[in-house]
Order: C-alpha cells, then sequence, then structure tokens
C-alpha cells in the first residue's frame, strides 16, 4: 500500500479531472486514499465514519476481504470478455440475482450501471408493448443518459431534455403533498388517482411503461404509503403497461430487504439495479426479465447492448457480494439497525431539534428533513445545509447532504456502536446549527 | 485459478443470461475460460488465436501482468470511492490521458464507457454552444443509451430512435461510394461537400456538433480520405460545431498511433474513448475537453454524472495499461504490424481470392471485404459469412465478423509469427468458401 502525497491528489484532481454535477471552479473535494468497513481514511491520514455509503453503494462496506479477494482471482484468470461469448462466472451471477428475484424472473441483462439498466428496461418495455411514453415521476432519479435523465423528474432532466416520449407524474410524499392529503391511506389513494388520471389522458395505448424507484432515495427516502405500490401494479394491468422497478439505490440490502419491493405488495415486470449488487467495487448493473419480456426477445432481435455486458471482473464481485451478504446475515443486519437503532435514533433527534422536520426511512435508508419552521414546513437554505455538512465532516463524520435533508445512508454492515457515534455526532451539528437557522 | 466445467458455463448462460443484438433462441456462445496475450482458452480446454480482440478493445492483449498487479493493488487499496471525492489514482488516470491528446486539451470527464462518454461529449457540446443538433454519419457505431444510439447511424438506431436533434449524413467509403466519386479526392471533396449542404440546410445555428468515429470501425474500418478530417474540421470553425472525435474504438493505439487522429490533418474540440485506454480490463470510458469547452463549466454546473465517474479501479488500470504500452513499445509495434506484416499480407490475399472485394485499415485495424462479384460488388450473403466465421473457429482463429466482412482486429500487441498464423488459416477458409459463393 503505497501513501499518497495529499497535495498531488488534489493539485491533479483540479487541474485534470472534470466533475459530474458541478461547477468546476468552486469544487474543494475531500482526497480519499483508503477506507475499511464504514471508515474512510483520507490522504492526511484522518479517518470518518462512513454515513454516505459514498453513493449510496458500499452496502457490503469498503473494501470487504472475499469481494477484494474474488476480484484479484478473477483478474489473474481473465478481466474481460466479449458478452457475445459464455463466462461462467457471468452465468454464476445471473443465477445468484435471479434467485433473489421472484419466481418466473429467470434472465439478467447486464449493463454498466444504473443509468443504462434503466435505458435497456425502458428499451424493453417499448419494443415489448410496441408503445411509447414512459412514465416517471418529478422526484426520482433514474441516471445521466440521454433516456435515462430525461425519465429522471428532478432539475436535473430539464437541462438535458433532448428525448421525447417521457411523461412525469407526481408520486407519494406526505410531508409535502401534492394532493392535500393528510393520512398515509390519503396519499396512497390520491396518487394513484393521479397517476390512473394522466395515463388516461396521455391514453393508455400510448403508455409502455411506469418507471418507478421503489423507494425513492436522491429525492428524500420516500417510502411509498400502504396501498402505493400494489395500486400502481394493478393501473399497469389494467391498461398493458410494463411496471419497471428501479432499484438501484434501494435493492441489495438498503432497506433490510434483498430487493426494496420484497417489503411491499408488488411484483415488477422489469427490476433495474446496480449499487448494492456488488457495493460498486466494480461498475456494473443490469435488468431482471419477466419471462414474459424475455421471451418477446426469442425470435427476435433485442437492439441494445454494450462492451462491457456481464463483464468477468464485476461479475466475480457481484457472486462474492452476494455470497457473502448471505453467509453475514448483512440484509438482516440493516433491517434490525433500522428498527432498533438508527430509526429510534433519529426519531429522538425529531424531538430534541425544532430544526428536524420529519425523519423517514427504513433498514440502513433514512432522510433527515431540516426546516425553518415546523408548522410552514419551509426548508432551510443552502448556507444551513453547507454549515451542517461542514460540522459534520469537522467532527469526522461523511454525510449524504441533498438539498435541505441528510441523508442516513451508512454501509448495510454498519454495527450499533458505529451507528450511535454518528447519531452524537449528528445530535452535536444540530444543537449548533439549528438554533440559528430556525425561524 | 479454478478450472470451470464446460456444460455449467454455457447451461447457466442459457438459462440466465439475456444477450446484446441477439434474438435469444439463436444463441450459441463460446464458453470462455481464460486468455493471455492474443490467444483465449475455451471450457473444454481449447485455444483460439484472438483476431478480435473481443470488441475491439484488448489493445494490450489479454492478462497483461502489469494492468492485472494494478487492479489487485487498488483492490487492496480502495475498490471505489465517490466521484466527489478526489483520488490520486484518478489524477494520475487523467493525467496520463491528457499528455497524450493535443496542448489544450487538459481535463478529462470520465464515465463507464464508450456510449455514455459520447452522451456526455454530446451533452457539453449541446450547452456549449446553446444548440441542439447533433450532426453524424450515417455508417457509424456511438454506443447504446439514448442519445448514443440515436447519434448512432446503422440500424441499430432505428429501433430506438426516442431522441430528437440527430441529423445522419452519408461519410466517404470509396469502395461503396455515396458521391459518384471515382478517386480518394473526389470522395474526400464531395463528402464534405455533401456535409457543408446538409448543415446549410438544417440551419447552422442549430448545429451543435459534429461527432465523427476518426475511422469508423464496426462499420467497416473506414479509413477517411486525404483532407476529409482537415475539411471536417473548417466546416465546423465556419459554423460554430463542436467536432466531437470517438476515439472508443480507433484509439489507444489501434491505428498504431495514440489517438487516431494524430495520424490525420485535425484536431477535435472533445474526444470520447473507453476500450483500448484500459483494454477493457475494468470498465471505463471518458471525454477529453478542450480548455474552451471546460471553462464553460467553471461557473456553471455541468448537468451530468454518473456513480462510477473515475472510479478507481478502471483508474488503477488506466495508469498501468498506459504505462505498460509507453514501456514496452505497443503502439509503435500497432503500426509495424500493419504496414511490414498485417497490411501487405492481406493484400496478398486480395490477389490470391477473387471473394475479397478490398482490404483496407491501418495498425492492427483492418477489414477484409466480401463480395460475390468484383465488378458489381455485391456482398455475399449471411449464409456464406457464417461458414467463414465457422471456419475460422473451427481452425483455432476467433474473428470479428460484421456484414459480409471479417474485420482483423488482434490486440496490438501481436507478434509478426501470430499474424502469418492467422493470416495462414485466414486463406485456407477463404479458399474454402470463396468458390463456392463467387458469382
Amino acid at each position: 500500500m503505497t501513501h499518497a502525497e495529499p497535495d498531488l491528489a488534489l493539485a491533479l484532481d483540479r487541474a485534470h479531472v472534470f466533475h459530474s454535477w458541478s461547477a468546476q471552479g468552486t469544487l474543494s473535494p475531500l482526497a480519499v486514499q483508503t477506507a475499511e468497513g464504514c471508515r474512510v481514511t483520507d490522504t492526511a491520514g484522518r479517518t470518518y465514519l462512513d454515513l454516505s455509503s459514498q453513493l449510496v453503494n458500499t452496502n457490503i462496506g469498503h473494501r470487504h476481504p472475499r469481494v477484494v479477494a474474488a476480484i484479484r482471482e478473477q483478474a489473474e484468470l481473465l478481466p474481460t470478455v466479449a458478452p457475445a461469448h459464455a463466462n461462467l462466472t457471468r452465468g454464476l451471477a445471473a443465477r445468484a440475482i435471479v434467485e433473489r428475484a421472484p419466481e418466473g424472473m429467470s434472465k439478467v441483462f447486464f449493463t454498466n450501471a444504473g443509468a443504462d439498466a434503466n435505458e435497456n428496461a425502458i428499451r424493453m418495455a417499448r419494443l415489448h408493448t410496441g408503445r411509447d411514453k414512459v412514465v416517471s415521476t418529478y422526484r426520482s432519479y433514474h441516471g445521466n443518459t440521454g433516456a435515462a435523465v430525461v425519465a429522471t423528474g428532478d432539475w436535473r432532466r430539464v437541462p438535458n431534455e433532448y428525448a421525447r416520449g417521457h411523461v412525469h407524474v407526481f408520486g407519494p410524499y406526505l410531508y409535502r403533498s401534492e394532493f392535500w392529503a393528510t393520512t398515509p391511506e390519503q396519499e396512497a389513494e390520491r396518487a394513484l388517482q393521479h397517476l390512473d388520471h394522466v395515463i388516461r389522458a396521455e391514453g393508455p395505448a400510448s403508455v409502455a411503461a411506469v418507471l418507478l424507484e421503489t423507494v425513492p432515495g436522491t429525492a428524500g427516502v420516500l417510502v411509498p404509503p400502504p396501498g402505493y405500490l400494489a395500486g400502481v401494479r394493478e393501473i399497469c394491468d389494467r391498461y398493458g403497461a410494463v411496471l419497471v422497478l428501479d432499484e438501484v439505490m434501494a435493492g441489495f440490502g438498503r432497506t433490510g430487504e434483498w430487493f426494496a419491493f420484497d417489503g411491499f405488495d408488488v411484483r415488477p415486470d422489469l427490476i433495474t439495479f446496480a449499487k448494492g449488487v456488488n457495493s460498486g467495487y466494480v461498475p456494473a448493473g443490469g435488468v431482471v426479465l419477466s419471462d414474459e419480456i424475455a421471451a418477446t426477445f426469442d425470435d427476435r432481435v433485442f437492439p441494445g447492448g454494450l462492451t462491457y455486458s456481464g463483464h468477468p471482473l464485476a461479475m466475480a464481485s457481484v457472486v462474492a457480494t452476494l455470497e457473502a451478504m448471505a453467509d453475514e446475515g448483512v440484509v438482516d443486519n440493516a433491517r434490525r439497525i433500522g428498527e432498533d437503532v438508527l430509526g429510534p435514533g433519529l426519531r429522538e433527534l425529531t424531538d430534541r431539534h425544532a430544526v428536524v422536520g420529519e425523519v423517514r426511512g427504513l433498514g440502513v435508508f433514512w432522510a433527515v428533513e431540516l426546516v425553518r419552521d415546523r408548522a410552514t414546513r419551509e426548508p432551510v437554505d443552502a448556507d444551513a445545509m453547507a454549515r451542517v455538512k461542514a460540522g459534520l465532516l469537522r467532527r469526522g463524520v461523511l454525510p449524504f447532504v441533498q438539498d435541505n435533508r441528510v441523508h442516513v445512508v451508512p454501509p448495510c454492515v454498519i454495527t450499533p456502536d458505529e451507528v450511535r457515534e454518528g447519531l452524537a455526532v449528528l445530535d452535536e451539528v444540530l444543537a449548533e446549527v439549528g438554533p440559528e437557522v430556525v425561524a
């Protein structure tokens, strides 16, 4: 293990690396050197508790020895192969994934990440139905490529809107209801009516798919109210639309289930995944297909593909990740942490700090929404969030901050003690910043 | 190294793996177990000479020990990190790439592969110019995502045409000229006039970019005639359009140059790359930006990004690949092989077999076009190509077959003896199949 010079890492970054979703002149990145479990170390040797899982992807924690070993062994055996050839590691990875999917979903199309998983799911749905439109929600993120970024509902769609055939609706979000609802039941019912009316207004015969994150993530960990997803399934069945559930962020342990939809009364036609499937140790994603949709392409060419589909190095990391997660009870750990430690701990913060408007989540997938005023629910401003973020970093906690929210999304392997450590720091920071920003 | 059971690899593939660009019911893949240098071994222990470089990506050959070691070491140090953080390996990879790019191009935006490299280059060009349309050629391939697949000109575009703002033109291809040209000079001149007239007809103020593969690859290794690319540069300058050169297949040694455009009189504004940059050992791609376009996003948010942008494992493989290629003279080897052995050898096959209509290429990037009739240039049919492919495989050569062409695209590290071995097999197969398919 070489020890990096901190200045060189930052200097090269500023000179040569163009960053995502940023004005390049305003960046001051943390220079990460190494990481282990739930801890990240920068080039100056300082260690942080990772409550971000980077981009909510290192579900199994950093540098898991079994996954690292699998990558090493596959690199020595066969790092890359054309997707047209068969490869045992790829077959084992596909089997490991479909074993965790519902009955009647037995094939996987592998991609490089979540965006092209959604791209290909949209393509499958369009060709399977012979229809054009894709309905997704404004509060969503589905990736940054031409179709995926237009399926995305949030602001990242707007400057990239060069594709057609995308329709956006509002999904359920009781804390900021678009439907004047006051109970979860009402929110679900009204969100379903809204979806139904939009599809009817667009023309059901033009709608190929409804594409939803099972639990919208970056949009604010918007856990769907009871009945909503089952209702969406009914609407899709009624109109012959394909239901695509985007499990890129929510899947593979994040919610305390293998697939987030396992916790709800719904079964998708297509599942898209990435991130947690191998904790992002090697870029990988994919689509799990229902047998009915897969059969559409038995005699008909599927017009999509990519050089690194089913990449052996990625596949080896998938197999090792899923085996290690099963053997070590990682998914159960995520559920128990959410139920017993993280959920109760965050709710306690709500009681202690007026700046906390709502906490919501499940498993290791939580959002803490900060507001200037609990009555009006007015979000705190960007400056307040910058202070929260700086306060957390200064105290050695790496957060995931989005809009007026702190997302508490640690690796699924986090221990109760580590959770308590993170909660104590968050408590301190809210005590520091909160009183100054509350109206 | 475990030895795989051949039946399991194929059985799992057929049960669970959904393949690119295929009708799923018609597949009979080769089950690849391992590979080294220019040789690939299947699960039955049979070895093949790889004249495909898989999908024209293993430029440095299979299992290069320095690249494998770099992957192993990075996996042990830090497999993954969020793109927002700085990381030394990423900075080193970006520097290694821009050192090989023209002056005044000092930043790299990393992606997962070539498709999203083109997606992001298109996005940069649109936002930099404030214009919408992207001009590319019919005979091209730029990737399979929503915008990239519509930039693509070949048939793979048509069933995926859900994006707007894409215009297609014909590029130069003297053997099947769209311009009734009889000399390379005439082909270049007329292709430029055609491009100019289409841009004028579309409205120059609406054209954000001209996107071209420097040497269109899958379309048939269409080496541009002298003056064409310089003329495209002039047209882009005249109308204020961004010139994007897609070096995904042609770059990093394939043509005997670091960038294929180094062999031509042209300088792009954006370069897209993938494949050869790390031989595909880990999924990676990216965009090299001119300083002028990069500056557009100094104060303005670049609205694109991805979880695995600048992924450490991929970056380590880039650094090791480029260092090893430089130290071992891999790019020079590709050029010399093309000039001294592969080019002359393929031209000899043209003399010996009436079924060969034309061979063309440079470096280790060649196409052998098979025709029923040299006068009419009528392509041989799919059945003839299937027999050519089967004949090559039976004799232990792994080909890249596309339409009526055999693409001879071995790793850049191929030796003269290996080239002669491949040429001898191709000679045998053409002698066997040729006389039966020539009119």
